[in-house]
């Protein structure tokens, strides 16, 4: 039988049966080298016919079975009665992470990659193309929230390493070289800056400083944690010694839009601006019995204020602000609290109106602490002696516009997948979401490719995308990135 | 030199010379007896005068010094220059607290008193009067909130033991015994009933659920600790067999009416009612970048509108509400929290009126929760998904009324020490917050004597009480337990 697609370049590797019948699946079992004396592969994405390209197909069932073996290192909080209805509590640097790592290590090793680990504990898994240059990478994170899910993350990583799967299976050659990165602390819950470890590769911080930052609750430090587990790699981490040819990031939509209006892939433009604060409100300690309310200075019901505002002026400018983590001492059922410390992230598409949304707050929260009503928050209480409020700046992700040539790979790459059905089922949209990518666009050509999760939940154990929409986001990563290895050889770069 | 005021009654045992010259001053080294054959001792209550009564003092500056010596032991934070001016942070059944403890019962017995531990810990010192009978105490706590003062407690204990030691020094003899105790746990904050121990011995907590207590943000039990520190004494913690014939407790005001008011000695007449709860928000999980308000369960966010709401309603109702402590889950800046569990402690004069503020509370959180406004916290926000709310009742206190023949001894007392200025520098009170008098009101005659303390500041390590105001305390503390010997004696009880 006789490659009807594929013609004279089909050279089996695999026995593989595509959904088109006999691509890739030929009677001849010793490989074969054409234009060239050198050893190369069977297909290089150049000589690619659109269909082709189309007929390059993921193994879905097995990237939903190794994604799920995986998740037994840090598995979290049961939610459903099903096989994989468990959530994941994995957090970087932890038993579990090192257990995740040194599986992707061993795994891409396998698949003939060269491993690099830098300074920050990044790992970039290699395969080699045929040109020289920077590659073309898959990259998202494997660490996750305390109480988070199987997909955040997970998925992109995932999806790069049966990318690279299929590229070999398929003895596909790349013009450059292409790629699987597992970022460092993606998450930002343990050590308390989100995508700290691609913000280092980027320059936006500085290694010392993000080794430096201790864990939520603990004593150990990122450098200490990356020492421990062993992964405090020798790369510079940085884009100037390493540098990125294109950054394609795979990830679930955390958010319902998709889901509600029938999209199947999302091209992701850019992501929304963020910014992080610690909000520090300071009173006096009293006693809850003897202290009438004129006279405290009390910080939880400050800090109760200043919450309930953020949200009610982020709505009024349609932006967000949420808390997710409050301290307060001394913490007795019978002492007023004279200190609260919680943190503020308030989001916008536009960089120009979450500013605004940050001034606005930073007087509103003045006058609240000081006992002045603003929007109500004062109107019935009593005055007390006030409290002041401090501001910290922990991040301050700018709103992030992506590279047009690698959102239209993408359209392409899931047009071609899901075929006439296509219509409305490919969609362009904003991440609300900060991403390791958002760093990754400063240096490089970047896209984000989203699929569907159900009801837009994330970061919580029962946090699911199906195996369809996986392999959805899996297949149109691999045609995105061959299309942009296709597209960086026109280009020459 | 002959004494003047006690006349033949007088004895030397010290060469102390109080305010009016030469009482206590007598030639003879050589200790006399009078009216008796058998070993007595020089003064009986019953037989002093009023004018006498005025003459025992007790030693101002040895109260202070000992005072403060003590407090090496916990010692908190520094909030000012001076030698005291350092906080105290003595949890109970802690390390510290075991050196306190240790001193305690070295002195009282060093005092010549019989020393009884019961199965709370409770320390029970008593010197030995003419007749059979429940002791007279002056009890109150050595425990301290984390972030406490020198104090709160403190000074009630202390100026029981300088109330013994001038009894001593003055060879008073009472008609029954009387003592000092240091009650366990006073303050709730290590394991999170307050005054569980007094409780305990009222019989408002049985022993079983008191022992069963774990320390907030550990593992070790209420008995763990009696054990591991050497406490967990053998008498029966109860007031059957181990009744109190009378309690006073000297206590800083911890709030700032004495003060404001210009009085000096407070006469307390009961304490407020008051109730702990342990409210529970349950929201979910999610992605604070991703998910739009409409679609939040925000367990954070609608914890601030129940504190602001609980501030709110408890004001129009003439009552106290405080949060003293709250935690989330799962606690990381961009996931919004699905759990947060809040203290609320809520307090009254009337009962009645505490339970009518606590119906409410729990109609209108579940209505706030639900995303219905009530009284304007949810005038502006988005209506989310709404989050469930759980009330659990910890401590439930009701109002307490002291004992009238006890605040009269308080009172004359007072005024007798005071002289001719006493006017309106004493005054009855009600008390604010709970103390051990509360239980102990419930099977014995108590009453309370209350000082000012420095702008009303307590449960703060900037807690202050000046020497004036602790003597004036101690000696109010000495007289009304004299006082009220005397009219035990009078009445035969």
């Amino acid at each position: 039988m006789r490659c009807q697609i594929f013609r004279s370049l089909c050279r089996p590797r695999s026995n593989r049966v595509s959904d088109l019948g006999c691509i890739f699946y030929c009677p001849s079992s010793q490989r074969q080298r054409l234009f060239s004396t050198t050893p190369r592969r069977n297909v290089r994405t150049t000589e690619m016919t659109d269909e082709q390209l189309a007929a390059v197909k993921i193994d879905r069932e097995r990237l939903w079975k190794v994604l799920h073996s995986t998740c037994e290192w840090g598995k979290g909080e049961r939610w459903g009665d099903g096989p994989t209805d468990i959530g994941m509590s994995r957090l970087t640097l932890g038993d579990a992470d090192k257990q995740a790592r040194d599986w992707f290590v061993e795994t891409t090793k396998s698949l003939g990659c060269k491993v690099q680990i830098d300074a920050m504990g990044n790992i970039f898994a290699v395969r080699t193309g045929k040109n020289e240059g920077p590659p073309t990478y898959a990259g998202s994170h494997l660490d996750t929230q305390p109480t988070g899910g199987r997909y955040d993350g997970i998925l992109g990583v995932h999806a790069g390493i049966e990318a690279l799967k299929t590229m070999n299976d398929l003895d596909i050659e790349t013009e450059y070289d292409t790629g699987v990165i597992n970022w460092t602390n993606e998450e930002g819950a343990r050590f308390p800056i989100s995508m700290i470890s691609s913000g280092v590769w980027a320059g936006a911080f500085s290694l010392e400083n993000a080794y430096k930052l201790v864990e939520v609750g603990g004593k150990a430090t990122q450098k200490s944690e990356l020492e421990r587990i062993g992964y405090l790699g020798t790369l510079e981490a940085s884009h100037k010694a390493n540098p990125i040819g294109a950054h394609f990031e795979l990830h679930i939509e955390q958010g319902p839009i998709l889901e509600s209006s029938g999209g199947k892939i999302g091209a992701v433009e850019g992501a929304q601006a963020y910014k992080w604060f610690t909000i520090t409100v300071r009173g006096r300690d009293c006693h809850t019995g003897t202290t009438e309310f004129q006279n405290r200075s009390d910080a939880m019901l400050t800090a109760a204020k200043l919450i309930l505002h953020s949200h009610n002026k982020a709505r009024a400018d349609g932006c967000l602000a949420s808390t997710g983590i409050l301290k307060l001492r001394p913490g007795s059922t019978n002492t007023v609290p004279g200190w609260v410390q919680f943190s503020l992230d308030i989001r916008s598409r536009e960089d120009a109106t979450l500013s605004k949304l940050e001034e606005a707050l930073k007087k509103d929260f003045e006058r609240i602490a000081n006992g002045e009503d603003v929007s109500g928050v004062n109107a019935q209480g009593t005055k007390g002696r006030g409290c002041t409020v401090e501001w910290q700046l922990d991040t301050d992700s700018p709103a992030t516009k992506f590279y047009e040539d690698c959102i239209k790979c993408v359209e392409e790459s899931a047009k071609s997948m899901l075929g006439t059905n296509a219509g409305g089922q490919v969609r362009r949209m904003t991440s609300g979401a900060g991403h390791d990518s958002v760093y990754t666009s400063r240096h490089a050509p970047t896209a984000m490719i989203f699929v569907p999760c159900r009801e837009g939940i994330s970061h919580n154990p029962a946090e699911y995308c199906s195996p369809e929409d996986c392999g959805n986001g899996a297949q149109t990563l691999l045609g995105a990135m061959l299309r942009y290895d296709r597209y960086r050889a026109e280009k020459g770069a």
